[in-house]
């Protein structure tokens, strides 16, 4: 009976999941936010209850502290002997890591390397990862990755079409994320449809705030929709997905940014934000859709139309689709999405039933039984693959 | 018995082509190279048989004053009386043309207003039509342009999920180019089927040095691989295609380039030349890949699966699809990449004849008869599309 941590560190806060091993219960779960700031929070739920507390929390070292603290002041566990394992989630393993790793000082020294290609994320995942070295410095940890799953691309899937030096100096190429996601809904679709995962050809789409798309093939992700950043591919919340690239230069002439500012503008001021007008929250622009606002009619129509689009991509991809899968936010939750992405697809053997489809939240087939293709809604649980990795690899 | 020429100018040459209407017999065609420069080259084919001459041409006008004097020299016509029309290519007609249109100074000037979005072709354009205003000033002369097929486009594939301003205030939507050619081989596709444009939905890949993929429904086109330039879509000769757009302030920081230059890196130096390493020449790359050169196997496999995708996107984005359509220079004479664009295609009703396929350059099918979905091989003519356009607008 192992208990084990499972991080999500940002770079103002922590997401934690305290999990029994291995059965995979859930004993606590909560987050840290606002750390260094005025007036930061910490919230832990205990048997189903959310507790709040807002205090000064000045760095990560002492938010893990507090944390421990809580688990034996609670009575959560009796002492910390009992944590036998904590797993980190980070960003991006590059070329490097194709999966989860014991973390030592030269994996350490590598996810520092990689800051490079995720500037905003790996530093706070380290900042993570040596906050809990500090506090139990003799217990096992792993870092999980959110590209691994994706390195099983082969290079007509990952390479651009730019001078090959690009690839070779700067690792310039697609690196695709939500790899956690994807493999643990891949592995439940198998599981809901009785088939070994080695002769499924999958489509996972996961929605949520951030939205990526992957084509996984024998369990393999041979494809996925973002590239070597989370901006390309589909409309997102805020994020523009693909655009010409000769649009760079022409907004930055037209507007006086530098690149890198129309960059912020392409992740942070553009998607459903931009397209509606008025929010990035799906729910919103629902909302005021059904009300009869052109804009977020529009912003509904490019969203799914994109998701739509990249299904028959990838069905291309692998010659066909066994089982369409939706996760995160919006695919677990949004029967108006999945029913405008699933629209028309008739053609390629989607058959789905709009009353399976308009129930929310749980795990399920919203496909027909006669469909040959299936559709299956997952919600998705990032954390329990950590928890696993730990466990696989800190044995 | 009207004589019509179509004209497509560059900045350095222009190509012509003489049409009898309403035969669409070509009297003779021809190009001329090098202008304003020294050697410029004047070809022209009279019955069959190419004359090439060298001698310095210093401008548009004086080429266009002696391609007439060539054409009355070589009794090809009696008098300039005999030209009732000048139909010239634009390329950018942004949102103001959606149907070619008689020149008048009002339109001149839009066209220039246009040059902004594409700077290198339509002031080469412009010239052009100047040029044959001054030797035919009573003569009608029509201006047909790349985008006008792709104005049908419904906002939903037109708009980038980008701030609405730079929709209103800089013209930044999808235009897409080659319109001409989908046009051309979509309504010849309805004729080949016998069934009427109005009920078809053709996925036509126009495949040469440049390269766009169109979804056209009812005859009009509703999405287009091409963007706001020439350089989105699929992987091209030397044109990447998309790529995730955070690239552009990545490779300037990496290589001291401006957003321009990488831009330009990414117009010239990207592409199936960047992939092989050795040629932007799908034929060049072709005889390496059957030697066992492993990266022009790469470029085609890279070149080709954007392409299948992308058939898959578009019977998505249509429902399902009639027929697929091969046209230009690679999709006319390359069984090797149709082949392999074709290749795993069955789930959606795509069945082809692999002897049908190594046919080269005629029109034809090369799906089975029984193929729920058609498709076809035709050669493309710009040129008579133009020239049925001054047909209609100049009487």
């Amino acid at each position: 009976m192992a208990k084990i941590i499972a991080i999500n560190a940002g770079s103002s806060s922590f997401k934690f999941q305290l999990f029994e091993m291995p059965s995979e219960e859930v004993i606590t779960k909560g987050l840290v936010e606002r750390i260094g700031m005025n007036d930061s929070i910490f919230t832990i739920t205990v048997n189903g209850e959310k507790q709040k507390e807002t205090l000064d929390i000045p760095d990560h070292n002492v938010a893990v502290e507090m944390l421990l603290n809580k688990l034996t002041d609670l009575g959560i566990i009796k002492s910390l002997n009992e944590i036998e394992g904590v797993g980190h989630r980070v960003v991006h393993g590059g070329e490097e890591f194709a999966d989860s790793v014991l973390i030592t000082d030269e994996v350490l020294q590598k996810i520092e390397d990689l800051s490079e290609l995720a500037p905003l994320h790996n530093p706070a995942n380290i900042t993570g990862i040596k906050a809990f070295h500090k506090v139990l410095p003799n217990v096992p940890a792993v870092a999980v990755f959110d590209t691994a799953f994706h390195q099983t691309m082969p290079e007509s899937s990952f390479l651009y079409s730019l001078p090959h030096e690009y690839y070779e100096k700067y690792g310039i190429r697609k690196y695709g994320f939500h790899g956690t996601s994807h493999k643990y809904v891949a592995e439940r679709a198998a599981e809901m449809l009785g088939r070994p995962l080695s002769q499924l050809r999958l489509i996972s789409c996961h929605l949520g705030n951030g939205a990526s798309i992957t084509a996984i093939q024998g369990g393999k992700s041979i494809d996925t929709s973002m590239g070597f950043t989370p901006l390309a591919g589909v409309t997102m919340g805020t994020r523009s997905g693909d655009v010409d690239p000769a649009l760079i230069p022409y907004i930055m002439d037209k507007t006086g940014k530098s690149a890198e500012e129309v960059i912020d503008v392409l992740n942070k001021q553009s998607g459903m934000l931009a397209l509606s007008g008025f929010s990035s929250d799906l729910r919103d622009i629902e909302v005021e859709a059904e009300k009869g606002n052109e804009r977020a009619e529009l912003s509904l129509s490019v969203f799914a139309s994109r998701i739509h689009k990249y299904i028959g991509s990838y069905a291309a991809r692998m010659y066909g689709v066994d089982a369409i899968i939706f996760t995160a936010g919006i695919g677990e939750n949004s029967d108006v999405i999945r029913a405008r992405v699933l629209n028309g697809l008739e053609f390629m053997g989607v058959y789905w039933d709009p009353a399976l489809n308009a129930l929310r939240g749980e795990e399920r087939f919203i496909s027909y039984p006669h469909s040959p293709v299936k559709v299956m809604v997952i919600p998705t649980d990032e954390e329990v693959m950590i928890a696993r990795d730990v466990v696989r690899l800190s044995k």
